[in-house]
């Protein structure tokens, strides 16, 4: 498999961090012949995700540790399933135990909140998407997180989509100069979506040749006219105070995509430890 | 003030993940020689935390961006409240936007949910601290979040602090064994924490001349005697099931510190929007 | 203005990859008090790019340096003109003066190229884009200076636009299975372009409902077809066997975009030396 | 073989720069069990160069591609032959095609134009060799190119020998001045070349004591006059308007170097394509 | 066994300091092909320390070099011994040898040194323990090498203990106010130790409830009444003018520690060399 | 003046690994806004070496310190002389304190060394220099040292010097062989030394056109016979059991160079303190 270097750059930031110098509880009271078998059990429902992940941080602390993923990024593992089982000298073990459990704990949050919503909005047309508001240093992660949890992704930074915002059009003066300067600069591979907070704005961006509109906080009843004004022209981005308790009827106004900024900026983290066997 | 390089390089990580080769979208629709004028305005109440780290990510965006910070970290903002105020060029503005505002609406969900439980063992002699469960990268920052939010800190990674958990006691073969070979190990600056489970374990680490004990999901009651029994001798620590709902009852058993995974795995963003002024 | 510390990166590797441990000339012949000022005069007609380049090479090895630009990146140079002035101590100079010419000429040289072929097809419809032929490690660079010629650019990379080879259509057993898979899994903001050889197979993309096809190695007649069923409905991308001579009829066919290789690769060094004065 | 980490971080740089998050088009279109073998083939005659770069692209991006080369660097290839083959997950050599074919297709330019110099002064005593005018980042590289062509090097940077220009002169005062300084400084196995445009600056540095002479763009005359003079007492190298109309002529004055930044700043990408075999 | 990654950096900046771009005396005389066996042999009577490292120079240099060592580090060599064997291409062993034999004769003049120190304490309670008055990079290594040497470590750095300086108590104001402060701010594991230079310090220090005191170049009498007083209640540590001469006397007042700057940064090289065999 | 970025990196490890997450003592201890005035003090006779490097310690840890060097590289210092002050935030001055002596008392040692050597041979041709046994990752910096106290440096590294030693004869054949493939290899800047350990050696290598040649463990009687036969054509190195004792008969028998390896790996550290002002 292609080496993801970001991915070990990463991980050896994180290991940095907490191992530094040295574990001096594990280096002091393990023998360096020690051998343990642990396993990593979920504590919660939830959705796996990240365990790829924190495979990789075992094998990036000692690659004499043997590592097995018992459950794939992506499935639900149930309170009391072992999602990963990890053999091997037991100081690596221990010593890498803490940010192996960080990144799963962390990335199978967001996927578990992730298909939280995805479920929720089953049988629209509605894909949960993720946003920017990422933790810094992790979208990469985060957003194969929301993957894993049946989510979908928008732009992945700001070089890779256009997104023209109310700030980018009040300094270009109007929605179509805005929509035509882009025009003149970007490579032809890129799609152009603006950013409308009500129906006049809509309009206007829609006469600019947009590709995709975000409707910013608009009502439920403005975004059900949007889609059927323009649903069947443009790619229609919901985007606002979505909550699982609000989702389904904005998936239900008939928009293409729903971005949550929440997915990856507030997901709490599943219950996930370590247990060592005898 | 002393350059924490630390702190530039992850501002740097996360600007290069966030605007990689450009922002085409700004590039394309705001002119260089644009000038702006924004604030952070914050849409709940919160604990300001990452201030400092948000007006660092302008400046390191770009030195001509003038920042005042108008709330200090570690004070409460309404809804409302404006927290920073960055002008200079527009399009060093628009493009570090979301990489300083996932900074900021992070670390200040960090302080408000600190703060919350502190608020709620007010009057009480118990510390609530944090963990080593943080978020990959973003340890150092995280701590201070807490910090501000009133919270005090565990010891930072495995290299500053001795913290014996069960498999370190397993792998020793018992908690005597263990303590005495941290005793003859490590540097004589460090003291020793003993995980244990029950009141015959606290039996037998207060035996062995630990300083601290970390109390592992035990009972109000039991927790009440090990206080009763050693509260004068050594530092205890309670762990395991922490919430605002049960912070109280803890902390009103005695225990002098109360640590909390979710300080910094699951506290939710704070809401903070940047708001352009004409 | 803003930093761009992917530039100062790329710019720091070449200073070290020349300067190492010092250069042994110019320590020992010139004191450490000596001044100088220096011209960068063009030695051929040219259009100039990367001047920027070359004056941050100075001030990134010697911030007390003055330096500048005479003339501005995208405007031709006459032989004999001056495009950039430096002044200050003469050891700086002198140090910096192969890296920052070896910046100045190979960018000028891509403009200069690239210029050549805008104004063959001056008064059609079709850009001069370049294409992911770049030389290792400048290709942020060398795109800037396809833009300083007159030219525009095709996408930056692999992550930023979606073009399907051959290759990958043979993977995927048709055209249709290659863009059904890409509409699937990649965000709604990239457009979706193939690479096609013959009219069969440019009927079998459209049909597939892409947004724009890159016509390799056809002829003229067959690229002057392609424009007669589809130039009003998608993006038509000419490549293969463009140069000086061919380059008009090509663009003559009513194609959009040329793209052309050697624009990077194989652009010629533009003649530019340090001039230093009395 | 001993591991290059200065070609690796070069290659891990230009893969960064190319792959990024992801290729998009790869990632949805090609199965990741997918299997392919390809090769690198000759559109043109050329000598190779950057073969052995190639192959370790590839298995940087995949440790389980299977590389083999098939014409050794240094080697001519007619066109049509095979230079490289890789075989194993379709995915990786579609990724990181573009990178190898970037290196080797730049790489073996160099080698090719060198190769065509050194025909040139074939029978005659003069060496073709590069100079510090090389792609910055590619230095090394390059002048492995130029081995690979059957050119020579000269010192690879500032800190490796001791060239004395003429800007070094003025700072220093006179020639025999600079010399002495330098005689004085560096250390006992750095030879002193000297830079002279006329035959009373070449008595001069002759005069002074140096190893070598850089005749600047001189006359034939002149250097035949030089070599008759010094020949036999220190090396010459003649360096401005060597072209392949021009160079053996220079070589038949006698001197011993021909200096040519070309090789490295203006040699064209030689044709090479990846071919997939079914 | 865990890979250590700072140490691989440490090495790569080493290798890279003295290899650069190439050896040109191994790669022009010694053929690609050539074989070796070569051992790193005692020239004097040491104590090994740092054999690790210089195996890990050989192996990150070239991993097809076999390395065997033959004594372990904290075991004493006597002239002649062999440390080390290395085996395989003969270019990759003749340029890492340097870098590995600087590592090794710095490391075991550390260890050798050590020993001395602690062997002249023989028989007293008090241990030999190092500074933070290492080489600029090399903290962890010269620490471990002081305890090959039979010494023991103070703290590591500045973050994993509290030492408080006269300094710190001139700006804090006193011995007290500065414990304080140190209370209320540090993690609940970490002690605290005080710096004193007479015995109403040393009361004062311990009246504000300190863990350890360090005795600065204070009397041996004043160290003799130090123990008397506090001896059983805190760790005491002596420091300043330490040398073999006068460190027995010094270890006869009782004191539990005895810290020696000397040990890393006055450590002269043991004497080692590569002998190659036939 | 040219920023040393390669100094600046150095300084930033070793900065790093004393301060890592912070410096716990003085951040607890001293106010944030307290400002202090340190005096780096010779604590005996020295030659001072690294003041720049100590200063750019202070300037990198806080821009706003105040430096002012007193006593210039390679000036001796007295007992109580003031070699370097600062002046700023008291927190910076202390937390940078040892990283600053460090480097300080290391060169300086250094620098104390080579004087007292240099001072030895006073009156005689020899020049003392150093060799490759120098820290790992302080080369540039001890090599600097070394010429703060009078003496002279070899090459810097593998890449800048040629030197055959007796391994690379042997995989050679023969003396002649290898000065031969080194003439075929190396650029035309590079002398060519070859170490001999007899008087047939010293011939041999004569004969095959060396430039300089290292008597290796020579007896004083063959250096004396060396320098009669070869003084006047090539430049002698004398190497082995150089001490203060010995150098000064090893210089009267007229050879030119006498390299001394403990000058950069047995150099005691110089005594140096920071004092701080009222």
């Amino acid at each position: 498999m292609a080496v993801d270097t970001r991915l070990d750059e990463t991980i050896r930031l994180a290991l940095a961090e907490d191992v530094g110098p040295g574990d001096v509880t594990t280096t002091a009271v393990v023998p360096a012949e020690a051998q343990a078998e642990a396993q990593a059990v979920a504590k919660q429902d939830l959705i796996v995700a990240g365990a790829e992940v924190a495979a990789r941080v075992f094998t990036l602390m000692d690659a004499s540790l043997q590592v097995a993923q018992k459950i794939p990024d992506g499935s639900p593992a149930t309170r009391g399933d072992v999602i990963l089982e990890v053999a091997g000298p037991a100081r690596s073990i221990l010593i890498a135990e803490r940010v192996a459990l960080n990144f799963l704990m962390h990335l199978s949050g967001v996927a578990t909140l992730t298909r939280a919503l995805v479920d929720a909005v089953a049988g629209t047309a509605a894909r949960i998407i993720d946003t920017r508001k990422t933790t810094p240093g992790l979208r990469a992660l985060e957003k194969r997180a929301v993957r894993s949890g049946g989510g979908h992704n928008h732009r992945f930074a700001l070089y890779d989509g256009v997104l023209i915002k109310d700030n980018h059009i009040r300094a270009a003066g109007s929605i179509s100069t805005a929509v035509g300067a882009v025009k003149a600069e970007v490579h032809h591979l890129l799609k152009i979506e603006v950013e409308v907070t009500d129906l006049d704005e809509l309009d206007e961006a829609l006469a600019a040749g947009v590709d995709a509109v975000l409707l910013d906080n608009m009502s439920l009843a403005d975004m059900a006219e949007a889609v059927k004004r323009y649903g069947d022209r443009v790619v229609l981005e919901a985007s606002g105070n979505v909550t699982l308790a609000t989702v389904r009827s904005i998936a239900e106004t008939g928009v293409d995509l729903i971005s949550v900024g929440a997915l990856t900026h507030s997901a709490p983290a599943a219950d996930i430890s370590l247990r060592f066997l005898d």
